[in-house]
């Protein structure tokens, strides 16, 4: 069932020592609930201070969440001492970020040694409805040791 | 000296009134430090609040920036009653966002009734040095009154 | 098992049609052989004068097909009298585009009056062998009748 | 004038070899106008081969072309034995490609050892006037010798 091969068996530990270091997801009040082999979610609850204009989730805040859930899908598949890095995303907002609860899901689409290509979504829970609120496709790049 | 036509003699307080809604902005420390015909500039200033696992900005929240400044700067050739969302963007990580300050600035490159194309970049101050860290190419559409 | 709504019956004549009108998809040796309700896929053979430099297709080529299969997947969707057009798109290219056969598929995301938002791949045959060579990422406009 | 650093001081021969070999360059009736560091000109006329539906040039020909030439951007500040490859790009198509003469221009935005940013236009020329019909942002890698 899992198509992809990990060459670290402590990925989600390093990941996790990793997320938490990462101040902007606690701005975020965003929880690793997932980290499996080429797959990370990523949830966060409604917050104001996370708002645009129109009182939704601001669209670079979902993309926060998506990219860091892409990056992490990436490093799932890395070496121990490897780093991933952003190099590129493309993301399509396809509804309002309405809801109370958020979901940021990455993939590996096409892992490398140096280029991973990612896709992710964004899924809004709104009263007990889901909805995919955005999607995100991503290149990321393996640093140091490969 | 200036391409653009404005069709809302009032698009500045327009512009300010709308991103002083914005949470988002206030949690990043984000100021409106320019607003002139198709184009738009924000500021702010490194916090831990907003770093990634390196210590550097995270890109998402460099992409919330110039997201925003994008928006504005389609919103400044709008009417006054319309509404500017975004339908998608891409952004490129050139450097890592290294710096003390930093400011996000949103061109329209091809303005339309319905669709506007803009450009922008996150330029980092580091110890009196200047960097483009991100370019992004966004498409915004117009909703409401057109 | 077909999650959308179509809202002209002869959706596929009418594709079929515009198709037949696209001169690079005979340069190509394109044909289009699957047209289902937010869904086309389009085939082309391997032939020299679409190479590049290695001898592989060209990103071009394949993305031209792709964007091809977007376009009329979102069309399958729409009122019989509107044209579809593309604002934008992105690639990723996972692997040159080596083989003998070529399948680009479009598929409809999310659906809209106005925006569609579509995602395709592009599939090589080499010798039995399948393999994704480019993923798209597309911003479709519905123009005319609506 | 010239704010990129060459490693190889004949890339241009370098690189009108490798366009000579690109098959797709000469069914597209392409020529390369202009070949300096960190910027690449090609340019095509209007052939009924390349046409979509309405008799505009094919989107994705238009991409084809400015993704030559970004390439070729990306190849001129790299060492001889390099070669480059496409890993993704995003256009946005600003206007139908309505004309009689086009031209795709890449531009090195953020050269690297290994991962090169470009940005590219084309131009459609019709009856004396001068539109840009497309805009990518591109980002290219460079594979073998660094």
């Amino acid at each position: 069932m899992n198509k992809f091969q990990i060459s670290d068996p402590n990925y989600e530990s390093r990941i996790r020592n990793s997320f938490d270091k990462q101040e902007a997801m606690k701005t975020i009040g965003a929880k690793l609930v997932k980290v499996m082999p080429g797959e990370v979610h990523i949830e966060f609850s409604f917050m104001e201070s996370l708002t645009q204009q129109l009182g939704y989730i601001h669209g670079g805040i979902i993309t926060t969440v998506v990219d860091t859930a892409c990056g992490y899908a990436a490093c799932t598949l890395m070496p121990a001492e490897s780093e991933v890095l952003t190099i590129e995303y493309k993301v399509n907002f396809m509804s309002p970020a309405k809801g109370n609860r958020f979901k940021g899901v990455g993939r590996v689409l096409k892992p490398g040694r140096n280029i991973t290509v990612c896709s992710g979504d964004v899924i809004a829970f709104d009263n007990g409805k889901e909805k995919i609120v955005a999607t995100m496709l991503a290149t990321m790049i393996s640093v140091g040791k490969k």
